[in-house]
Protein backbone atom coordinates (compact mmCIF):
# COMPACT_ATOMS: atom_id res chain seq x y z
CA UNK A 1 0.00 0.00 0.00
CA UNK A 2 1.19 3.38 -0.56
CA UNK A 3 -0.63 6.57 0.69
CA UNK A 4 -0.92 10.34 0.05
CA UNK A 5 -0.87 12.71 3.37
CA UNK A 6 -2.19 15.98 3.65
CA UNK A 7 -1.07 17.60 6.66
CA UNK A 8 -3.22 21.41 7.73
CA UNK A 9 -2.48 23.48 9.73
CA UNK A 10 -4.43 25.40 12.44
CA UNK A 11 -7.03 27.67 10.41
CA UNK A 12 -7.88 30.92 11.42
CA UNK A 13 -11.48 29.69 11.22
CA UNK A 14 -11.97 25.84 12.32
CA UNK A 15 -15.43 25.93 11.92
CA UNK A 16 -15.33 27.55 8.77
CA UNK A 17 -12.72 25.15 7.78
CA UNK A 18 -14.60 22.19 9.13
CA UNK A 19 -17.49 22.52 6.72
CA UNK A 20 -15.30 23.19 3.59
CA UNK A 21 -13.66 19.97 4.35
CA UNK A 22 -15.73 17.63 5.84
CA UNK A 23 -19.22 18.81 3.73
CA UNK A 24 -17.29 19.51 0.65
CA UNK A 25 -13.46 18.08 -0.24
CA UNK A 26 -14.38 14.65 1.48
CA UNK A 27 -16.90 13.45 -0.73
CA UNK A 28 -15.06 15.15 -3.71
CA UNK A 29 -11.76 13.20 -2.52
CA UNK A 30 -13.74 9.88 -2.11
CA UNK A 31 -14.48 9.67 -5.91
CA UNK A 32 -11.22 9.82 -6.55
CA UNK A 33 -10.56 6.70 -8.80
CA UNK A 34 -8.17 3.70 -6.95
CA UNK A 35 -8.69 5.44 -3.78
CA UNK A 36 -8.76 2.49 -1.48
CA UNK A 37 -9.49 4.09 1.84
CA UNK A 38 -9.33 7.30 3.58
CA UNK A 39 -8.43 8.02 7.36
CA UNK A 40 -8.81 11.23 8.35
CA UNK A 41 -7.47 12.29 12.22
CA UNK A 42 -7.63 15.40 14.72
CA UNK A 43 -4.56 16.56 16.49
CA UNK A 44 -4.96 16.78 19.84
CA UNK A 45 -1.59 17.91 20.90
CA UNK A 46 2.03 16.64 21.06
CA UNK A 47 3.81 14.17 23.60
CA UNK A 48 6.43 17.07 24.05
CA UNK A 49 6.49 20.79 23.51
CA UNK A 50 3.55 22.11 20.53
CA UNK A 51 2.36 21.06 17.34
CA UNK A 52 1.84 23.55 14.25
CA UNK A 53 -1.16 20.67 12.86
CA UNK A 54 -5.00 20.68 13.03
CA UNK A 55 -6.15 17.88 10.77
CA UNK A 56 -4.35 15.29 8.92
CA UNK A 57 -5.73 13.11 5.65
CA UNK A 58 -4.33 9.87 5.13
CA UNK A 59 -5.25 8.63 1.30
CA UNK A 60 -4.30 4.92 0.40
CA UNK A 61 -4.03 3.59 -2.82
CA UNK A 62 -2.87 -0.21 -3.89
CA UNK A 63 0.55 0.77 -5.66
CA UNK A 64 2.13 3.52 -6.97
CA UNK A 65 0.99 3.24 -10.23
CA UNK A 66 -2.77 3.78 -8.86
CA UNK A 67 -1.60 6.74 -6.52
CA UNK A 68 -0.34 8.31 -9.83
CA UNK A 69 -3.15 7.48 -12.30
CA UNK A 70 -5.52 9.47 -9.38
CA UNK A 71 -2.97 12.22 -9.27
CA UNK A 72 -3.63 12.71 -13.05
CA UNK A 73 -7.47 12.01 -13.04
CA UNK A 74 -10.30 14.83 -13.64
CA UNK A 75 -11.39 14.29 -9.96
CA UNK A 76 -8.22 14.86 -7.99
CA UNK A 77 -8.09 18.10 -9.78
CA UNK A 78 -11.46 18.93 -9.12
CA UNK A 79 -10.58 17.98 -5.64
CA UNK A 80 -7.89 19.80 -5.44
CA UNK A 81 -8.96 23.19 -7.12
CA UNK A 82 -11.54 22.87 -4.45
CA UNK A 83 -9.38 22.49 -1.41
CA UNK A 84 -7.27 25.60 -2.43
CA UNK A 85 -10.51 27.98 -1.96
CA UNK A 86 -10.17 26.90 1.85
CA UNK A 87 -6.80 25.46 2.75
CA UNK A 88 -4.05 26.94 0.62
CA UNK A 89 -1.31 28.30 3.15
CA UNK A 90 -2.63 25.68 5.28
CA UNK A 91 -1.85 22.23 3.52
CA UNK A 92 1.72 20.41 2.68
CA UNK A 93 1.82 16.98 1.54
CA UNK A 94 3.89 13.78 1.10
CA UNK A 95 3.42 10.60 -0.16
CA UNK A 96 4.94 7.15 1.18
CA UNK A 97 5.22 3.64 1.08
CA UNK A 98 3.77 1.34 3.98
CA UNK A 99 6.54 -1.22 5.03
CA UNK A 100 7.03 -4.07 7.31
CA UNK A 101 8.95 -4.42 10.61
CA UNK A 102 11.90 -5.10 8.47
CA UNK A 103 11.82 -1.98 6.59
CA UNK A 104 10.54 -3.38 3.04
CA UNK A 105 7.16 -2.38 1.30
CA UNK A 106 4.38 -4.51 3.15
CA UNK B 1 -8.91 5.05 17.72
CA UNK B 2 -5.94 7.38 18.96
CA UNK B 3 -2.20 7.72 17.74
CA UNK B 4 0.73 9.23 18.12
CA UNK B 5 2.87 9.82 15.48
CA UNK B 6 6.48 10.16 14.85
CA UNK B 7 8.20 12.17 11.95
CA UNK B 8 11.29 11.38 10.87
CA UNK B 9 12.99 14.09 8.75
CA UNK B 10 16.10 13.04 6.56
CA UNK B 11 18.74 11.24 8.23
CA UNK B 12 22.46 12.17 7.40
CA UNK B 13 23.36 8.06 7.30
CA UNK B 14 20.43 6.75 6.15
CA UNK B 15 21.27 3.25 6.67
CA UNK B 16 22.72 3.55 9.96
CA UNK B 17 19.49 5.53 10.96
CA UNK B 18 17.31 2.06 9.15
CA UNK B 19 19.54 -0.42 11.61
CA UNK B 20 18.40 2.23 14.83
CA UNK B 21 15.23 1.94 14.05
CA UNK B 22 14.17 -1.27 12.59
CA UNK B 23 16.40 -3.69 13.99
CA UNK B 24 16.35 -1.85 17.70
CA UNK B 25 13.69 1.09 18.41
CA UNK B 26 10.83 -0.58 16.69
CA UNK B 27 10.65 -4.19 19.42
CA UNK B 28 11.48 -2.22 21.89
CA UNK B 29 8.46 -0.13 20.78
CA UNK B 30 6.54 -2.78 20.17
CA UNK B 31 6.61 -3.76 23.77
CA UNK B 32 4.69 -0.72 24.77
CA UNK B 33 1.63 -1.79 26.64
CA UNK B 34 -2.46 -1.10 25.00
CA UNK B 35 -0.29 -0.48 21.60
CA UNK B 36 -2.84 -1.56 19.15
CA UNK B 37 -1.03 -1.90 15.46
CA UNK B 38 2.30 0.47 14.44
CA UNK B 39 2.24 1.46 10.95
CA UNK B 40 5.60 2.39 9.28
CA UNK B 41 6.01 3.91 6.16
CA UNK B 42 8.92 5.16 3.77
CA UNK B 43 8.56 8.79 2.41
CA UNK B 44 8.51 8.75 -1.17
CA UNK B 45 8.23 12.38 -2.66
CA UNK B 46 5.65 15.06 -2.62
CA UNK B 47 3.02 15.50 -5.13
CA UNK B 48 4.18 19.42 -5.61
CA UNK B 49 7.73 20.93 -4.31
CA UNK B 50 9.47 18.50 -1.07
CA UNK B 51 9.13 17.14 1.57
CA UNK B 52 11.70 17.19 4.41
CA UNK B 53 10.51 13.67 5.82
CA UNK B 54 11.76 10.60 5.87
CA UNK B 55 10.15 7.86 7.67
CA UNK B 56 6.79 8.34 9.48
CA UNK B 57 5.11 5.59 12.49
CA UNK B 58 1.59 5.75 13.87
CA UNK B 59 1.22 4.05 16.82
CA UNK B 60 -2.57 3.39 17.54
CA UNK B 61 -4.16 3.22 20.66
CA UNK B 62 -7.71 2.18 21.58
CA UNK B 63 -8.14 5.74 23.27
CA UNK B 64 -6.95 8.66 24.77
CA UNK B 65 -6.30 7.10 28.31
CA UNK B 66 -4.29 3.53 26.95
CA UNK B 67 -2.43 6.45 25.08
CA UNK B 68 -1.47 8.15 28.26
CA UNK B 69 -1.30 5.10 29.78
CA UNK B 70 1.29 4.03 27.73
CA UNK B 71 3.48 7.33 27.76
CA UNK B 72 3.79 6.92 31.41
CA UNK B 73 5.30 3.32 30.95
CA UNK B 74 8.64 2.22 31.82
CA UNK B 75 8.63 0.64 28.62
CA UNK B 76 7.75 3.79 26.21
CA UNK B 77 10.59 5.71 28.84
CA UNK B 78 12.88 3.25 27.19
CA UNK B 79 12.19 3.44 23.87
CA UNK B 80 12.25 7.16 24.05
CA UNK B 81 15.72 6.68 25.42
CA UNK B 82 17.30 4.56 23.03
CA UNK B 83 15.22 7.17 20.41
CA UNK B 84 17.38 9.97 21.33
CA UNK B 85 20.54 8.18 20.76
CA UNK B 86 20.32 8.13 16.89
CA UNK B 87 17.17 10.55 15.96
CA UNK B 88 17.76 13.22 17.95
CA UNK B 89 16.97 16.77 15.98
CA UNK B 90 15.32 14.64 13.55
CA UNK B 91 11.94 13.93 15.46
CA UNK B 92 8.65 15.50 15.92
CA UNK B 93 5.26 14.35 16.95
CA UNK B 94 1.91 14.93 17.39
CA UNK B 95 -1.30 12.96 18.91
CA UNK B 96 -4.64 12.33 16.82
CA UNK B 97 -7.60 10.56 17.19
CA UNK B 98 -9.16 9.17 14.12
CA UNK B 99 -12.57 10.93 12.89
CA UNK B 100 -15.67 9.38 10.84
CA UNK B 101 -16.35 11.47 7.46
CA UNK B 102 -17.98 14.02 9.53
CA UNK B 103 -15.44 14.78 11.69
CA UNK B 104 -16.44 13.04 14.92
CA UNK B 105 -14.26 10.65 16.75
CA UNK B 106 -14.77 7.11 15.00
Amino acid sequence: MVKLVAMFTKPDDPEAFDRAYFDVHLPLNAKTPGLRRTEVTRVTGAPRGETPYYLVAEMYYDDEASMRAAFASPEAAEAAKQLMTFAKGLVSMYTAVVVDDRGRPA
